[in-house]
């Protein structure tokens, strides 16, 4: 039984376990996800990431993470960090990688090496305010997997389906989500 | 004239050099954003960002950033990063915040502090599979911008609408947005 050796390092028993619990008490499984962000300076801000609400009660991170995100100098800005856009992109890399993993370890396949090759092609004109009819955001997303695994193309395939199917950052980007924004 | 001293760090007149050059060339104004990233173990993994293209021609960042993602504890992951769905939340806050700061610019506005709040709310019963009704993304995402300027509540509320108005991630967040996924 090949399964029964498979390590990708997903406790799929945890979380078998968890959907069954949370089956059971679906108000545990209502999650709030957090951030906060402080202006530095011209387009330079300073993000952090630590509490988060689930299971019902606040969780921490081990460690607070934090990001700095700016423009490029071809953007007269100073480039000390990420654009917004390619934090988008670290989301749905991580999140379809993630999954891939799960699934993987769910399927008995043992994986050796999984990369994405992530682009994004985007109309500044949209953003700069030259013409109406282009979009601000991005007009295709491509990822490309490369994976190294115990199985044939087919169920490699198979495996990046399901990961998209339960992907939290491919359903917000693929489908409209609610934006509130206020100013206190 | 106040408009004279304001220095919000943002190059306006740069931008509406780029905005004219631009308006000219629309071929330069095509651009892709890039990410890679790499499995580490379980849901662990780190993406990079360094290359884009532009202006018609390959760019670099002047560093490369690195980031880690993974899932929190009570996933019974390793905690080694923030989670997919907080790198969304960072790309929404630092994409409207530098916004802000470039409107403000434009305006005459002059900055003293920007701080964002974000929560999204997500029902983990999607990504989980226990409820083919529930999203696997946020239902909602709630952004508080605290903001101390130069200007009017008036104002500052207009500053924070044209940003939105303007955002790459706030309109790849709430419209749809395709992505293509292959298998190399």
């Amino acid at each position: 039984m090949a399964e029964l050796t498979v390590n990708n390092g997903v406790n799929v028993e945890a979380l078998l376990a968890a959907r069954t619990a949370l089956k059971a008490a679906p108000e545990a499984a209502q999650f709030k996800w957090r951030a906060t962000c402080k202006w530095v300076n011209g387009t330079h801000s300073e993000s952090k990431v630590q509490g988060f609400y689930g299971l019902g009660q606040e969780q921490r991170h081990k460690t607070e993470f934090s990001f700095q995100a700016d423009h490029p100098e071809i953007f007269a800005s100073e480039d000390q960090g990420a654009t917004p856009v390619e934090f988008v992109l670290v989301g749905l890399a991580s999140c379809l990688t993630a999954g891939v993993a799960a699934v993987a370890q769910n399927r008995g396949i043992q994986l050796r090496s999984v990369q994405a090759t992530l682009e994004g092609s985007m109309d500044v004109q949209g953003i700069l305010g030259i013409d109406r009819d282009v979009r601000n955001g991005y007009d295709n997303i491509k990822i490309t997997f490369n994976i190294d695994a115990d199985a044939s193309k087919k169920e490699i395939e198979a495996l990046v389906a399901q990961s998209q199917k339960r992907s939290a950052v491919y359903d917000i980007i693929t489908n409209p989500t609610n934006v509130t924004v206020e100013v206190a």
